[in-house]
């Protein structure tokens, strides 16, 4: 065990058990509205409409977050944060989500309530009901969410038009630059690298972005790497892309790592921004940087959709080690 | 690594990386019906009618199911088979499913195919649509499924009321035998052996029993032992119980191992044998158990539900260690 996790709680979860650990979270999220029935049960019941959006996504120790560098609270926050992100790039709000978390018996049971408050914190500010859930030993702790989310037109990966014009909401390259930041213990240096750390440990999906984004004609979230992201649209679409390097929205605050980094293979292979990519009819441009502009991320214009296959950067197809995070890939 | 995984296949997940793998289980699983999109975008479009069941249950390698005595196949089939039957316990009927798939970069390739293969087989016994999922680096495996159900009048586990009889599908204590077999590596010794290790490996969920069992007044599957899921039910209907031991329904295979084990206690508290464990009126008593007979699992009385709180057996209540399975206690 790491020293800062034993300094850190003398409860761990072996003391409190399964059962204890169920009526933590049962405690902690409630019983639900009228006609609903959240835990407790075999299953959850909840509201639906005709159509609904459904996703998952695991995050596992030592592969998506460190402890030594992060807080139970960041774990919790980011679980649910990263199926939000896939909701809003659907174009749809997110709803309910059910919750599987597995750990060791020995974890410190503040870690727990921290990773508990922080999938809270992230339910309450999107607005999503955690329903139910399951816990379950293991060696390394990870938690899987999933969520369903309300659509009336989804805005599919698939729609790009050639002579669409390639957009992106906020800035790039910040969480993987916070993640270099947190690997090189540069917390609390300045104002700066912590906006980037913050980034990388409390991802904020563009759900009110994208209740303007609606007349996209294509859209993604930026998880991993604005390139392979990127990438994936054009292909659902059957569609090639010119994007100007220049026009990338680089984090300012990358500036403050003072070298060390290259601004623009972050922002096109670092991933992890959750911003919105999508696609937009050239006739649409203004009217929609227009809605994005203000007291929202704003919304900029990288390049242009093509015929053909080929996505080009600065006139180049990209190197496989620029493109972006593969979770699995021998390196 | 184990000798029998390197033997086992020249191809590992590395070799295909994430996207490779992405693409395994798009072909895999397919579009979906007309009207709903199933893996291919950011999250699926799935039918909902106005109330849709919601769960999840993880399973981990080490704690859950073992490599050395199960194959992929297992494991997908597991995988799905503990969600469809908590569907089952809300009398709902499973319809999709999202998969969240951790594994180290290590594993072979065929493994992954067989649990792809077991996800596939289970979704077709039971009807269920596979619409996306996540894939991540991990030490040890574990696959969390998400599934969604419909249902008209759920069966809740608060709904039994003093005087309804307790009753039980099917028969108790074998999955335990299986993993007890497993463990000393008794496979194929006979053919009751191999019945016990497939309630272990490739436990069959109670659908199909369930649809006849919408009159019960409370329900739930037995997952952690017969004492625990009991005291589950009695505890959010506020009433007590008393079993009659004598009454079990002993899975008649135990009777294989030749001792070893004791039945009523793997019965009680060995957990996993995924029947479903209902109450039900008195007068709705004959008409379930005839409705139960014949080619089904049967249905089997074995107590009646009381007033009070306590749950007794052979009029005693039962020490904490005879009570089942909890994943996270320390022993």
């Amino acid at each position: 065990m790491k020293p800062s996790r034993a300094r850190s709680s003398s409860t761990v979860v072996a003391d409190v058990g399964e059962s204890g650990l169920i009526d933590l979270v049962k405690e902690r999220f409630g019983a639900g509205p009228e006609g609903e029935l959240w835990a407790g049960d075999d299953t959850a019941i909840i509201a639906t409409g005709r159509r609904t959006l459904f996703t998952t996504d695991v995050i596992v120790e030592g592969v998506d977050f460190d402890l030594s560098y992060c807080t139970g609270f960041d774990v919790g926050w980011k679980s649910l944060a990263v199926n939000v992100s896939d909701v809003a790039a659907m174009g749809g709000v997110p709803r309910r989500a059910v919750v599987a978390l597995s750990m060791a018996p020995e974890t410190p049971m503040n870690e727990v309530t921290g990773l508990l408050d922080g999938l809270d914190a992230c339910a309450r500010a999107y607005a999503v009901g955690i329903v139910g859930g399951d816990v379950s030993g293991a060696d390394r702790m990870s938690v899987s969410v999933a969520l369903t989310g309300d659509v009336d037109t989804p805005v599919l990966r698939s729609g790009a038009r050639p002579g669409d014009e390639i957009c992106v909401t906020g800035t790039l390259g910040g969480a993987a630059a916070g993640l270099f930041a947190l690997q090189r213990k540069l917390e609390g240096h300045n104002a700066a690298i912590d906006r980037l750390i913050a980034r990388q440990l409390r991802p904020k999906p563009r759900l009110p972005e994208s209740r303007r984004l609606l007349g996209a004609s294509a859209m993604i979230d930026v998880s991993d790497g604005l390139a392979l992201d990127l990438s994936r649209v054009m292909a659902a679409s059957g569609t090639g892309c010119e994007v100007e390097l220049g026009l990338l929205p680089v984090d300012p605050d990358l500036l403050a790592l003072d070298g060390g980094t290259d601004p623009v293979a972050l922002a096109l292979g670092g991933g992890e921004d959750y911003e919105l990519l999508c696609t937009i009819d050239p006739s649409d441009l203004d009217a929609t940087v227009a809605a994005l502009s203000g007291s929202l991320t704003g919304l900029t214009r990288i390049g242009v959709v093509t015929e053909g296959e080929s996505c080009l950067f600065d006139g180049e197809p990209l190197e496989e080690e620029e493109m972006g995070w593969d979770h699995l890939r021998s390196r």
